[in-house]
């Protein structure tokens, strides 16, 4: 049979890096190319022993069906944690509880958009997030970013000459792929031309618990008075990220629309793991299996960066995070396109995600690559930064 | 702020069973609302041990990100039984898990519908599957349920005048709302119209594992050779609902679209209760305990069916359905729209749910109602049908 699938979906591509994990099956390959927390990171002694306690305490209600909305004490403790540590609530939000921030991503885009509408995000930005938006029918139009930050200016030249932006999509703390965080200054001006624009902002702040350095920059939401905008982060890189549990805090009616939308797609987020999560937060110290998580990535990054700056010639540059998971890399002025060079190191035994994956027109060349540290081991960072530092010094610096 | 939702949002209203669910804190009232499995049919022992087990055997993976087709062996396990079962599996046919039934019909509107597209469905239907179309931005159009299925030539009828009808949802076994199943003749010219006119089969197959009485009717997908049916199931009613682990069948190349958009909605279902799933079907005897659950909800119909025949007017009407979960009742010939009723019942601390809840047009009335029988315990089945039944007679048949 022809099957006459809809527009929206017609063009989606799988993530092309969710496609290379399936290609990982040489065991001599090493991967930056993944997004995975550290396994080391995930509390399983402790999440085992809770969850013999539910099956012995709660089992009805944690094998029964719940409510859209999320299990009211996790609510409640995500809640008051966003609140003391992002200052994120305002007091006509509410909370909502999502199978992982990625269908947070994608409800918002339910909800704001008519097939054909705009997106604006960062170029590059989360490749999970450009999907969701292609998945309701959206399109994407990007805005540089800089090391800190998309230029409000052309931000606001973007929304005026756009009438049919519906969302700003940002990843202002740690992004993914760049690593870096958007200056407070630029977030306080971002903040006026959405305002001015009337344009909902979605923060999506998956890596925000993840600094190993410096100091904390309040976030989009805290500086929020107007409601404009929805804030969204999860337990998958301080938990567990295959039980898919985040959650979306933004204004009241907001999240009641996303309530509606989510109840049409998974009713609600498995109900064993929210109370397991709920559980974690009321009965274990998160703060301090968060500092541990923390410690692992500064060790990792540390390492990548020192073996970045001994091996890399220079014309290769870098971001230098003090948070969250990635680092990236940027070919020498005047390169275009890093196709070959990410040839270059598959043919050398190691994985990295070309920075096309990231953009709006992923057709478009980039000079940019994406490094992950939170997955290979030590051994796997030191060997795999000496690979594709000979591939560019073969390939750019003879 | 004043938010603009998008246009398929907009009227989207939450579940009426669910929102009924939060109203019904008056301990005194018996709920025949849900659509809930019997708590007792949860096999919390064996649920218990074997997460044990994966914490202690395979923590990590039960713990990091998976993909989003789902656990390898668990597709392996649903497709044998589906093909032992049912005769569901065609040979270009894939499997996908999906974060519970409810997924699956979202991702299949998702994939062949664009906004103003039509999907048409069986009137009443389930409420579930009407906003998941709606969410969309697809219509619904209605087509008769008889205690038989669908009139196929009036399917062929609506097709002919929908040029833009892009599926058709049906739940041929143990219907929900009305518990009653299409005939196999019924089925076969189903088949041909939607061939005919080329639209894809949606076929909802929640409650097939529930017969307690008389014998399998094949379904669609056995009966399909040309890749049109679409079938899909879970684990919800079987193993437990809140666990959100379903699967779908089809062919190759609408899994392939599925996938692409449930990766943009959330990465994969909850991994750890993928691999409990498995585990209860390789180390645990399936079959033995939805035998169990067979005799649990014969019993709980049968009573229900006793209470009804001893205690309602003749002038009320109900099916007598051979599995599942749900007896739909009709009010008197010439009674339109049941909602005095409803509140008289509600008046008497009972709760059903109103016929008009499963119309593609809600405010269209109906003469019908829902009674679940798999929730309330037998106290409450004898107490609350003497309690309908009173109002009955008090209101039609004095």
């Amino acid at each position: 049979m022809n099957y006459n699938f809809s527009d929206k979906i017609k063009s989606l591509k799988p993530s092309a890096i969710r496609e290379m994990f399936k290609s990982l099956v040489d065991p001599e390959v090493i991967s930056f190319a993944a997004g995975n927390p550290a396994p080391e990171s995930f509390p399983v002694e402790e999440l085992a022993r809770l969850s013999a306690d539910i099956y012995a305490n709660s089992a009805v209600s944690a094998l029964q069906y719940s409510m859209t909305e999320g299990y009211a004490p996790l609510r409640a403790a995500v809640t008051d944690r966003q609140r003391a540590k992002f200052g994120v609530v305002r007091d006509n939000d509410d909370t909502l509880i999502v199978s992982g921030g990625n269908q947070g991503i994608e409800l918002a885009a339910k909800i704001f958009t008519n097939e054909g509408d705009v997106v604006v995000c960062e170029e590059p930005t989360f490749i999970g997030a450009l999907n969701a938006f292609r998945s309701c029918g959206a399109n994407t139009v990007g805005v540089k970013l800089h090391d800190d930050g998309i230029d409000p200016e052309e931000l606001d030249r973007t929304l005026a000459a756009t009438p049919n932006a519906k969302m700003i999509y940002l990843i202002p703390t740690f992004h993914n792929p760049c690593g870096t965080s958007t200056s407070l200054e630029k977030r306080k001006a971002i903040l006026a031309v959405a305002k001015k624009h009337g344009v909902v902002i979605f923060e999506d702040n998956p890596y925000g618990e993840l600094r190993f350095e410096g100091e904390d920059i309040p976030t989009l939401k805290s500086l929020d008075e107007d409601g404009i905008v929805i804030y969204c982060s999860s337990f998958s890189k301080i938990l567990s990220a295959g039980m898919r549990v985040g959650f979306v805090i933004a204004d009241k009616e907001i999240i009641a629309k996303m309530t509606v939308a989510k109840q049409s797609e998974d009713v609600h987020t498995n109900i064993f793991f929210q109370m397991l999560c709920y559980k974690y937060m009321a009965e274990c110290d998160l703060d301090a299996h968060i500092e541990k998580i923390r410690g692992i990535y500064k060790h990792k990054t540390s390492l990548m960066l020192s073996c970045l700056d001994k091996n890399m010639p220079d014309c290769i540059t870098y971001t230098r995070p003090q948070g969250g998971l990635f680092i990236w890399c940027r070919l020498p002025e005047g390169v275009t396109d890093c196709s070959d060079y990410i040839k270059a190191c598959m043919a050398n035994k190691v994985a990295v995600v070309p920075g096309s994956t990231f953009n709006c027109d992923p057709t478009k060349p980039s000079n940019g690559f994406r490094l992950n540290y939170s997955t290979p081991s030590d051994e796997q960072i030191v060997t795999g930064v000496e690979r594709i530092s000979k591939a560019a010094r073969d390939m750019f610096c003879r």
